[in-house]
């Protein structure tokens, strides 16, 4: 399972960061899925080897512009490209609302279809290779933290239930193997009747703007890397007061601290941080804080940065391929 | 007076050019209009010296995304960088409905006024140095084309005027050459009739898209400058059906040439044609079909060129800053 980010600013992209925006890739190379879709969005995909034509379904966290105003342009650019296959849009209600909207008045007729699904009705999906669920979180408007899971973790066949109902030997056991449910000769066989799984499920945990990380508490449970945002120091927040709905470096490292996470990556920082710690303030002065109260793996995500989290549950930063 | 071009691609964007998004600024440095924005205009500015402060109006010329898409973005990122100026926005009235829809639903409260003016019902505007005025074009939706006019080109004093009248000489008469109306000892001077003008105003015509180039035929009139969509080669054009609603290089190649335009600079490149004349189609080869049938000064607008027009109405390339 990869993370590619697409935007790591807050509120206003500046020369070196999108606004908000994640790739989320299967590990069957099958689809990708991205959470949050800022203004550029599309702009920034061209850049990767992402493509339109593989976006499985979109998570938006929130209704505010910087994790949405690139929907538009995005799915537009997707039909314009030749896009037909469905897509898959989970956010809060008002998403489904403002794009419909937005398409109409401005003409554009897609040639594929959205799926919408409210986060407020629904808070399971599947996919290909993952269970993805939703948690709510604590900010100026409706936020929600999106958990991606492994659905089949390191599938092997039960060779003893085979021989025992005598399921015949051949292509049936590498469906079964592969998750599905088959029929032969009049009888029915269930894949997890014959498939145990021999490691703990990958996890991730996407979080949207959020000033309780507590709230995670739960949706950590089993995550080897939880994404949150930290818009600025703790000496920050404290001025921007209560109202902001956001989280320190302090706040969420603190969280991360208590509750044993392996590795966290944090992202959506105010425009006032710089990329080069050459001018102050940097991000380098959000880690500094973050890593004073936290003892595991800590990532200050940047653009375009790719991640791995490999079956054993490490995550790395991939090389930069350029 | 200059132009910055924004974005020179038509529909999506591609990695060397961004959609729809021309700046043109006044000659006295005191502001610069906005004519359509496409998603990433925001962004593009950052790579350029102009600041969304100074920015004194935007003129959309039709409610298609790729001119659209950018506005909620930008004027919110001016917002949270710290403009309180009013925002004049000039467009189809569909505009205000969808740019109010889209920050009432996004819960973006702006601290400046937008001043909303529809071009179905207004279609004359003044700035600091310039008439703008709207001329309405052909395309699937309605849609304008904006003409900017220096409002006092050389302005020079009229001496013998002033001394018949007996207008006090010092700082009255240089306010007079301002184009201010002036008061003195209950006598009230017109600024009107104590100036001349020595020049020709300059004038740039920049154009939504639109497949009738004739319509411009009156718009052209004293114009030094077109800026017009060129989306694609003559055959291409014929392919993709009268219901497109493009020009191709080749018509308004034709079209400039009988008015007798000095000056003619094309954009709004399908996304097919590269800009590395390496690959083929280029834009090359739409340059080539203008250039064959247009014998004025022919330009092939790439983003973040810099034109000026100067004050004898010739237009050249700025040199890149970079």
């Amino acid at each position: 399972m990869d993370l590619i980010f697409l935007g790591t600013s807050a509120g206003t992209p500046t020369r070196s960061r999108n606004v908000s925006g994640l790739a989320v890739l299967e590990e069957s190379g099958r689809g990708w899925h991205l959470v949050d879709c800022g203004e550029g969005t599309q702009h920034q995909i061209l850049r990767t080897p992402l493509s339109l034509h593989t976006l499985e379904s979109i998570f938006i966290t929130h209704v505010h512009g910087d994790h949405c105003y690139g929907l538009p342009g995005l799915v537009a650019s997707a039909g314009l490209t030749g896009r037909r296959a469905p897509l898959r849009i989970v956010g809060p209600a008002d998403i489904e609302r403002w794009l419909t909207t937005t398409l109409t008045l401005t003409g554009c007729t897609l040639p594929f279809e959205l799926h919408f699904e409210a986060v407020e009705r629904t808070s399971q999906w599947q996919s290909h290779t993952l269970h993805i669920d939703a948690w709510p979180l604590s900010h100026r408007v409706p936020s929600y933290a999106y958990r991606f899971t492994e659905a089949r973790p390191g599938p092997q066949l039960a060779f003893a239930s085979l021989e025992r109902d005598g399921v015949p030997k051949g292509p049936l056991w590498g469906r079964l193997l592969r998750g599905e449910d088959v029929e032969n000769q009049g009888r029915r066989f269930r894949s997890l009747d014959y498939v145990t799984f021999d490691r703990e499920p990958r996890r991730i945990l996407v979080a949207g703007d959020n000033d309780r990380p507590e709230l995670l508490a739960d949706a950590c449970d089993g995550a080897q890397v939880l994404v949150h945002e930290a818009t600025y120091t703790a000496d920050v927040a404290e001025r921007a007061g209560p109202n902001a709905g956001h989280s320190s470096a302090f706040g969420i490292a603190q969280f991360a601290q208590a509750t044993g996470l392996p590795h966290l990556v944090l992202t959506h920082f105010s425009a006032r941080y710089q990329n080069d710690e050459r001018h102050s303030p940097s991000i380098e002065t959000l880690r500094e804080e973050a890593a004073a109260h936290y003892d595991g793996a800590l990532f200050m995500a940047k653009d375009f940065q790719r991640y791995r989290l490999d079956k054993h549950g490490a995550l790395m930063l991939l090389p930069d391929p350029a």
